[in-house]
């Protein structure tokens, strides 16, 4: 019983590395798209974001029929709802990708970034996207060494979003309040993918270990 | 066994009735934090989210420990997991409540709003707000019809948060930069807020009857 139990929940964490992969190439393609103006790759992202829906509907499903399966006791019953709420974030995720690659759209032909600040938005895309990639291997390879890494990798990305809310903020702001917007809208879908990806890895943490820490409070929404 | 189940069942429910009163009242506050300035109420929003999160916490654990001790089938399963998942909407409900406080702060002694958009957004609240509240009465009294009603609500928010982006983006926008950063922050945190509001409206309705409906896809994150 101990060993399906175990099979199936090995079952669903492969499903959910394979799902950060997705959130990973989404928000990728969305920032390539955003930083070189790629209307087909904004559009396939956007398109793909279903794909991500579908998978988090299938995982919710396997959690609910392993539960019903194995009836798992409290321990392994919170292990399994741990995955399951993994699998939300990861929808999540991807949907913030997908407002990228909206925002991006939307401008074309237009560039949404004044060169001022691309190299700080790739930045801060960069380090959001490494985060997700190193869940994904938090996942995958139950490498919990990693996982204590991306801990505090979010506090990075907060800090680069300051960063640019103070210079839309700044009094000789030059890009004009449209691009402020964009801007700020798009720094705030970075900055919430990073922290979901550090809440994954943490979560994914006590999904392979038990070993519950001590909850984070969220500034999500 | 089916009766104890049930009287635990409606304590969870209980718990996430009185959740939503909160979530209510703290963006009832929040907002008239930010139309009158009012500092200390918008201090008193961002200390009491942590209520919200501890309810959060309370409910899961409950809801867990029913799993457990009833290991319920699958059709009763996926209704405690709809309420635990109906708490944690509604817990990012009261982070969002905190984030419109916290712009309030942040600015006073100023106003955030231009005289122009205090309307607008004071429309947006009430309709955001009311569809929260409504979502409480669906909790509380099972009033299906009511749900009926706020299944659509969220697209009045959605519309309105479209026209306070078509004033932002206009090139005759007369209020610079910083409020138009702001005033695009709030209106999505109010139009996340409805979001969630009828999102949850839909849950409660499944968590009451058992009957599903077919998932929205949701463009949170």
């Amino acid at each position: 019983m101990r060993t399906v139990f175990r099979a199936q929940l090995d079952q669903c964490v492969h499903d959910l590395a394979a799902m950060c992969d997705l959130a990973v190439a989404a928000m990728r393609g969305a920032t390539q798209a955003l930083l070189t103006g790629d209307l087909r790759t904004a559009e396939r992202v956007i398109a793909d974001d279903v794909q991500l829906d579908r998978a988090r509907s299938r995982c919710e499903d396997r959690a609910y029929s392993l539960l019903a399966r194995q009836a798992p006791v409290a321990g392994d019953l919170r292990v399994v709802l741990a995955a399951v709420h993994a699998a939300d974030t990861i929808e999540r995720m991807g949907d913030l990708a997908a407002h990228v690659a909206a925002t991006a759209r939307r401008r074309h032909p237009d560039p949404v970034l004044p060169d001022q600040l691309r190299p700080t938005v790739a930045t801060m895309a960069q380090t959001a996207i490494t985060l997700a990639d190193s869940a994904g291997t938090v996942i995958r390879d139950h490498d919990l060494a990693l996982a204590d890494t991306v801990e505090h990798g979010d506090e990075v990305v907060n800090v680069q979003h300051q960063q640019v809310f103070t210079l839309l903020m700044s009094q000789d702001w030059p890009h004009g309040v449209a691009t402020a917007v964009d801007v700020s809208q798009l720094s705030r879908f970075y900055e919430r993918y990073a922290d979901h990806a550090v809440s994954l890895a943490r979560r994914m943490v006590y999904v392979t270990t038990g070993r519950r820490r001590p909850p984070r409070l969220d500034n999500a929404a």
